[in-house]
């Protein structure tokens, strides 16, 4: 195998880099089916990447990867292949470009259709400060369906700054790319001067490429358009590229997919999922709209069920939103879901669009909490804080997969904006075979067990079963409420346990500053109770990547922690790392 | 002069109709000119908006009026020309459409380029429905500059459902729009049928435009192109645009505006704008961003002497901020204007560009607060709990002029997120002549005064004038601390004088919900202490348009609101109205 360490590799001759390309394909291939992480859309930009590599001079002149799932021939190229053993484990290096990780990570992405406004950025700064770098934004199609892809393609062809964007157009996001057609005529139309198609596999063609970028427009802007095949070189993930966007491991010789356990619970998505098919055939005004995660968020059924029904936008957070509430005009029940981190772009949408005008669209706020190993970039910990200053606004979490049905459906009778979250992890318990949908009174808490210890802990959402785990081997009995809704507060339910309980824990998988604590906080000191409110959730700091289970260990939030939480309050054994207590 | 109510106004010949647009024209220039208001935008769209009610049949058919103030003469031309002279004041008709105002107004708007979305969003819900109504959109060139135009033309395009998408294209947004150049090219590459330039103030043309799109279009979407020219028909407002868009009162005769007073104090917007003069001429990598506000920002001086460090962006507040973050990355010092109530656009990218890279990008955030007349569509309320919840993230305010110029300066010196707001008013104080600029210490509070009376009162922002002023009629004496920061707070102070005074009132010109307020009930929760927290400030609740001073009455947020407030703490009368105590 050709060393692709960085300083030597820029040595090779033209004719060996397509030896170097398909080296780093197989070493992505061998390690990801080893250890999982995304896979199509890096084996897709593996001749594009070696031939940046080697063109560019880096990490002096910038190169920025949208999204940034697709960086792995970067990071390995550059200076992390022997770390690359670490990739999104816990202390590892990220499955992003991360600005800390590395010189040659011009700018840290995860969300999508950062790069060009970012490039566009770095090449003012470099006007301004006279120096000589040259920038490189690469995006898919995909991403630039989003807004703020255009908003920049637009600033750039005003201000004329010397940025290349090379388009990676391989026809699909995680799922099929909507709307967009990539043509010279768009970009040319906007303002930009546009070279290609050319063939995204070819490292000669995009050497040619780049030397004409170089030669022509090291002045101005340039849009290269590459076709790629997402997947390419496994023929399995060209075959079926969302299966393939991030498979898990696999047998790498056969492309048999690791298989799935089928004696462990479905995930809160796949409760979705089923519950919004089983909630279409009820109700004909019900869609789904989703801003391209049809599969992410489990609604590949209902697309098939309900075609008429369901709409995928694309990655348009901001019009995905406002579309939603131009279909709540009309009476029809949009259900938009959403991941937490991704609610962030739609964010001024919500208030202006929908909250203010009281409209009913129902926010399914998915990967609600910590992810796991996409990181800080996806982790989706923000909702609960942002959404409760929202006037009219609806705020619930269900604690199990039974409480998620329930939930979606009594939305439905309910004529205001509502958010629920759920996060990205298994039901912790079956859901009864028959289970017909029960309403449920908007804004009442459920109170799970009543004690005597003066101690009674408010769980919203889904860490409750880890909750009731921990305070089962406690000798002191614990009032347990599941709170169901962070807005709408139960203040009969609250005014009674003030009494109970002078000392209150909260628990929730969100951040503490403004969370679910927070809520419980001001609405002790605004009614002058005296209970004392210890809250748990995740500290005011970006939590790094790692397995969640290591995440929610490391923070305590898992029954452990919890249990050690609840034995070091009541005093039943002598540890002193109560650290979270604030 | 024609009476233009709207179902006589259906009847008239198609001749009769620039008869129509002429008296509606001088009806909104005696009006405007008299009361105030949007004016040169209005008065662009008169030929098309007579059209478009003549030739739709409105209310059934769906008219959706993108940013909103350009919809006075389709407010008076339906429903509200006798309500008319109430526009924009408390209790009268919004200067924006509004649902709940009039079954004319099919869609809220008031910040820019939503009006496709919604409209999408209706079309589709029509066809769910099995409807037969019309979608109309109307937006303008400007607006298209905004991603969100952009991800909805696609998505348009995708489903090909039903929208008429008039463009009024002007040239211009408040300031010369920037980048984007309409043509059909544009259009057509992303797919859309495309009718145009046809000319905006020809009534026969627009009609004529209408049919072809009736008879041809009404089962797919048609761009129909129209050129317009903002503040036709007054020649002012056609010539200086910009100074006209909403101009205040003026002479209709002879055009002239009337006089501002020049024994006023500065706003904190000219306090902004001259001192970010001041410190560009100090520092050489200090630049400033803003998305389409440059007027509104008080950004103009800087545009004219230092044009290669200021940056219009176009209505793209999701841009502008990963932009900034591109700058800081090469050590540029990015200080980007932005209102309060579009930062909300740019929420993700702060969080995820910004803060989680920890860049040291400064967030000039206007329009802090309420606004007045522009009303909740427009209040910047939600930001301090919005950026409260986020990491690495600074919060300051200032109390006055002298406190902005000041922190300002020092957050250059911070090497980290900073996030200043400031008001929609004038300093409460003249700065002083010869005013050096000081560095702050970063999360340091300032004592004021300090009283025996066991109350503490902590105000974050510009309301500090007023409560000293409601204070100092009072025989009590209170503490009096001007926090500057909300993120970090300064814990030394709070810790002496949480032992100073039991009651603290905490006083904010932001939602109280997770705002300042809240923020402080957190601090005192989290560190066991007993004081007890009232927190002043804006209630859950979105707030109505009106007169500044007016709202601030209203929710008791003014000197006389504080005076009474504290005068009932200290039982020093015998009022009873204390609904603000919690």
């Amino acid at each position: 195998m050709i060393d692709f360490h960085h300083p030597q590799f820029k040595h090779y001759a033209p004719n060996d880099l397509q030896g170097v390309a398909d080296d780093l394909r197989q070493f992505i291939i061998d390690r990801v089916s080893q250890q999982g992480g995304h896979f199509a859309a890096n084996l897709g930009v593996i001749e594009l990447t070696v031939a940046l590599h080697y063109f560019l001079n880096l990490p002096q002149d910038h190169l920025i990867w949208d999204v940034g799932h697709q960086a792995y021939a970067h990071k390995i190229l550059s200076d992390r292949k022997d770390r690359f053993f670490s990739n999104r484990k816990m202390g590892g290096i990220s499955g992003f470009p991360k600005r800390l990780e590395s010189e040659y990570d011009a700018f840290g992405v995860g969300h999508s259709s950062t790069s060009i406004s970012a490039a566009l950025g770095m090449a003012e700064g470099r006007r301004i400060k006279n120096d000589s770098r040259r920038i490189v934004a690469v995006i898919g199609d995909g991403a630039l369906t989003a807004g703020q892809a255009y908003e920049a393609l637009n600033h750039l062809a005003h201000l004329q700054s010397p940025v290349l964007v090379v388009v990676n157009d391989n026809q699909i996001s995680i799922d099929p790319t909507v709307g967009i057609t990539l043509s010279a005529a768009f970009f040319e139309s906007l303002g930009l001067n546009y070279l290609g198609p050319m063939d995204g596999h070819s490292i000669p063609e995009i050497l040619d490429s780049l030397k004409i970028w170089d030669e022509n427009y090291s002045d101005r802007p340039l849009v290269l358009h590459l076709k790629t095949t997402k997947g390419k070189g496994f023929l399995p993930a060209e075959q079926e590229q969302t299966r393939w966007h991030a498979p898990g491991k696999f047998d790498k010789i056969t492309g048999t997919l690791a298989p799935k356990s089928t004696t462990d619970l479905p995930t809160f998505q796949q409760v979705f999922g089923k519950t919004m098919v089983e909630l279409a055939e009820k109700f004909p005004h019900l869609v789904s709209i989703t801003p391209a995660m049809t599969s992410g968020s489990n609604l590949l059924e209902f697309q098939e069920k309900f075609p008429d029904r369901f709409f995928d936008t694309g990655i348009t957070e901001q019009h995905a939103v406002t579309f939603a509430a131009g279909l709540a005009t009309q009476g029809i029940r949009p259900v938009l879901a959403i991941y937490s981190t991704f609610l962030q772009r739609g964010y001024d949408q919500l208030i202006h669009d929908v909250a203010l005008q009281q409209l009913p669209v129902i926010f399914a706020i998915d990967r609600a909490g910590l992810v796991g190993e996409d990181g800080p970039t996806h982790h989706g910990v923000f909702d609960i804080a942002a959404l409760n200053a929202i006037p009219n606004m609806i705020l619930a979490a269900p604690s199990d997969g039974l409480e998620l049905r329930n939930l979606l459906f009594s939305a439905l009778q309910w004529d205001q904006p509502v958010a629920i979250r759920y996060p990205r992890s298994r039901i912790p318990a079956e859901i009864p075979t028959v289970a017909n949908f029960q309403s449920l009174p908007l804004g009442k808490a459920r109170r799970i067990q009543t004690g005597t210890s003066g101690v009674a802990v408010l769980v919203y959402g889904a860490f409750l079963a880890s909750v009731l785990h921990a305070i089962s081997s406690l000798e002191s009995e614990v009032t347990v409420i599941d709170m169901r809704f962070a807005k709408p507060l139960d203040d009969v339910l609250l005014e009674e346990v003030s009494k109970e309980a002078p000392i209150w824990v909260t628990v929730e998988d969100g951040t503490l500053n403004g969370g679910f604590g927070s809520i419980v906080q001001q609405w002790v000191s605004n009614r002058g109770k005296m209970n004392q409110v210890f809250t748990l959730g995740v500290p005011d700091q970006f939590i790094e990547h790692g397995k969640l289970e290591e995440l929610h260990q490391l923070l305590g939030l898992d029954t452990e922690g919890f249990s050690r939480y609840f034995k070091q309050l009541f005093g039943e054994n002598d540890e002193s790392d109560l650290n979270l207590m604030e």
